[in-house]
């Protein structure tokens, strides 16, 4: 039997906490922590929209990913010191729009856009995981805040949105890779799943042998399982 | 009954040619089309690896994947122009790099490079899987050009490798969607698939509303039937 | 007596080709081939132009000229990559982007633009050449759509023009230079000449030791002779 | 008399919190808050040195400043995106990096590096004191984890260093401007001072009008005054 | 005793030169030398201003610094090349900027910008300090060109302004500091002083040990005699 | 009968003067002036060849071209601002490294490299040609620095070369254009000469309508003129 080295079950989260409100600044802030890794997400409500929008009648939600230069075991070099974003950075930052999009009605959203910052200030595997469930809390607080001070009347918000990594280590499917397990991984998934229990996005990789079938079902079993019980965490931050 | 513009079956691939050898220059090339989709495949076979993987006694395969400014129905801005590389470009570059060295054996590659470019001449949906399916066949002739030149005593490749796209359109989940289509899916998926018909790649993406598990298992159905299909092409080309 | 590795003639062409409508996407298109130097050619017809011309009456074209990584016989970093379009590239898109302008009546144009991007797949000398006589196939192409479109009523191109290589190699004048000669030459220029057989640019460089005026006659004897011939093979690609 | 917002006397600084250790990544790090204002301080020790130090038997110690986009009242692009970064970065980045390098001894620390990072999470006036005085911390941790480490044998710290700003507004001099303050300010000027009471760095600019002799008299004291507070916070932190 | 390798005096200038309008272009300029340092100062009026201060009714000035490759004794790339500016050019920029407008009156410039460009030619220590007072001239000649063509009714300007460097060298104070003797520098100063001798900017950095009170206020005293010299022949070039 | 403005013969040359070690950095330099237009030419002559060259047993002669802000009538943004060179800076620069490399035997170089700087400090047309002049004249300069100081033992240097605009206006060929000719030019070119009389770069360009051979040769029998008498000033400034 595979042991983990936390000796988390195979399908056990990491110790997930949610920090609402962390930062003064911004409309709505947390601070997601999954195990080791720690990631500040900041919501930026301003009225407008980008052009290609306007006069569409429809609001806009967008992220940013950044990792700080010693996030990790040594340091990176900052990405405004290089001159230009990687395509890792660019790739996630992508993924979090759009997985937030997933779950915003834009027309009740007005022509207002909302920018999700996540700021990664520790990494241990599950960054962008970590990031999208973050960044709902974010998002969902700014909205409150748009709301208590009558900036939109409903809220545009049609379900929550949480995401978690699976991959296949050692032949073993299993829940919220640390940096340690991910390595290791044969196979490696990120799944963005709604409060509903369907699918935003499914991003299944074989970093060694290619998967089947089986394994993908096992996967996405498991990925459907954790995000279940981001929902919960999710839902007491903002209680 | 859904009725596909061009007449074709849910399950069928648009017409697919692939010419080898379609350049002189690069040591493997060749033109793909997928319909309208156009895309040069050029594969530069050198010796030596990056730095990092210097004295490993193994290889690497990379991608670069680009489009002319004109491919689209309206012109776009060069890359080299702006001075920098757009995050869907990362992003597809990526993907096809991690596609091809999922079927490459890299201590049998010894410490030789190659470099898959991938230029869209014309887009019109496709263009990532299009470019997958390619670089496979300009890949598999730089390796016998290596081959007949004593660089390599035997080949790295271990399997085929080809992409597809489907997609849920107006409730219908289909094959290998043309850009038409590709704008009007609720949800879009890019399988990438060995000749064994293992999974090397999934990446599903909800455009509209969230998919359920249903869904994602015809889109599977889907993507195998038609990287099936083009497994063959390849073999052809190459033969 | 100079003998050419080809067999040419001194004053002869390589086998030229002019494919219009090669590609579906641009208003006009075509593919140029010099031997084996082959470059897509597409215009873009839009309405308007840049700022400094609005309000003026007249309209602009433009060119970008760029070469792909693997049309030369080992691999060169993509300036999007790079960050920054090197002199060269630079220089070439300027040069080009005049030479059509000689042929154009701005003010028949109206306030319109035509950018004409000169994409080289391989490059084996000439590369420069080949780009604006193929550039004003793909020009002609696109106000032949702009007409029958209605967009402009009569048509403002003036003459027809086109391009060549001469240089001065082993002490031979000779015409339309592939790369294997190009290297060697002492003297090289590149003449653009209108149908009407005068003179647009005449671009003239000692590689070697400076050259005298029997010399730059000769060459320019040579340079139109080869524009003529370039003339009647345009011509007979847009019949 | 003038009261200040938060009612504190002229001389007093903001509550100060020193938070060591707060990341487990990087050799020495902590969370340093001026009031609202609170950055993240963390320090790499690599071994080795830029190239120009190889070969001194001496070590380097430089920073790198960066605020997140949403630190303050509005969202301000991040600087990876605009493939830049700015002068004031520039400036407070080059400002850190001197004031610790006062208090090293580059010949102790050996071929050594230090970099520290300070990322400002949260922005209200004050943040390259701040910056300064958590620097100092994290270095002076870094330094002890390479005496634990027996990389080094001796500390090179050879005395601490803090920094305050201080300013005249509406015509009264007073410590440690929260931003409400600093943009009112008509002189701002910036100490950097050592626990033993020398200056390191002193930067007065006038604002508004200049200033005299006497009015720089003033400030200086207070910046003396504010400096001595925060070394006694520091050595508390440390110990 | 101290004795300077140019036998002056400890508190005395190097030989100072300011060419008013030494350059055409420009609506003000001089070429001002302190010694071997040379630096071309030019001030370019436009009517307008930067869309932030736009409607305000009032003006702004502001100043670009830059080298030319080959000022210092050794060839610096060009910043142009490199594609940024660094640290200390953006610094130096910023610091002309503000010492500038520290004497105008922005009110009274109305909507309208002064560009001051201080390129230096060859450098020789003193370099910012040199840009700051020859810029004094360029805009005050600037200013009087507008109020000749009546873009302006009266001078904005309030108070004439210059700067010169001080240092401790080998434990003794002393004026405008040649390279040679500011790399030996243990505490490096730059002040700007107006014509009525007050403070608009006093920067003192410790390159090597710490510097106390006594020594700061040395350092004072000897730059408020040095800018008083300058303002002497400030006033005699534009009389 | 054609009258000039400064009432200039039509082969005659602005007033022409050349300043060497006009700089004392730079191993050779001078300020060149055609009429209004000023230049900074600096040769920097450093031991060692880029890697290219390396082992060759060749030297290597390279140039950059630049233009202050405020060269112009009005201020242009400086090319370090923008964070990239124009095309035409590159076109300039290329221009002038080739023009300077037909004079120098790079084998009697040795392993040494020249870098030219030309700085235009004020532009009235002709900026390229007086730069080449001027190029030549520092280029000199650091050769027989290099030879004084036993780096080289004879000269590399085997001819003069000098440049000069010739161009078209209102009918009338003639040489030496400034800003107000050059910019109502039908047909504008630049020629490279050497002492010998013998061509080195002809760039004739139609701005207006093409040219014939007629024209071309009145052309350059004005810029062979023209060319000589800027080798006598060469001469003159360098006995």
């Amino acid at each position: 039997m595979t042991t983990r080295k936390d000796l988390r079950g195979l399908d056990e989260l990491r110790p997930v906490t949610i920090t609402p409100r962390w930062q003064e600044a911004g409309e709505g802030s947390c601070l997601v922590e999954f195990g080791k890794t720690r990631v500040l997400c900041t919501a930026s409500f301003t009225e407008g929209v980008p052009r290609w929008k306007q006069g569409s009648g429809e609001g806009w939600v967008t992220a940013e990913y950044a990792m700080l230069p010693r996030a990790t075991d040594s340091r990176n070099q900052r990405e405004s010191v290089k001159g230009k974003i990687g395509g890792r950075t660019h790739e996630i930052s992508r993924l979090i729009g759009r997985s937030l999009r997933a779950v915003v009605d834009m027309s009740k959203l007005g022509e207002n856009a909302i920018v999700l910052d996540c700021d990664v200030l520790q990494a241990d595997g599950g960054t962008r995981t970590a990031s999208i469930t973050g960044a709902y809390v974010a998002l969902a607080l700014a909205v409150e805040w748009a709301m208590k001070n009558k900036i939109l009347k409903e809220s545009p918000i049609i379900d929550t949105v949480s995401a978690i990594s699976v991959g296949i280590v050692d032949g073993t499917p299993m829940l919220d890779l640390p940096y340690e397990e991910d390595v290791r991984a044969d196979t490696d998934m990120n799944v963005v799943v709604t409060g509903s229990g369907t699918f935003v996005e499914v991003q299944g990789t074989a970093e060694g042998g290619a998967f089947n079938r089986d394994e993908l079902n096992e996967l996405l079993d498991l990925a459907l399982k954790g995000c279940a019980d981001l929902t919960e965490l999710q839902k007491a931050a903002l209680s």
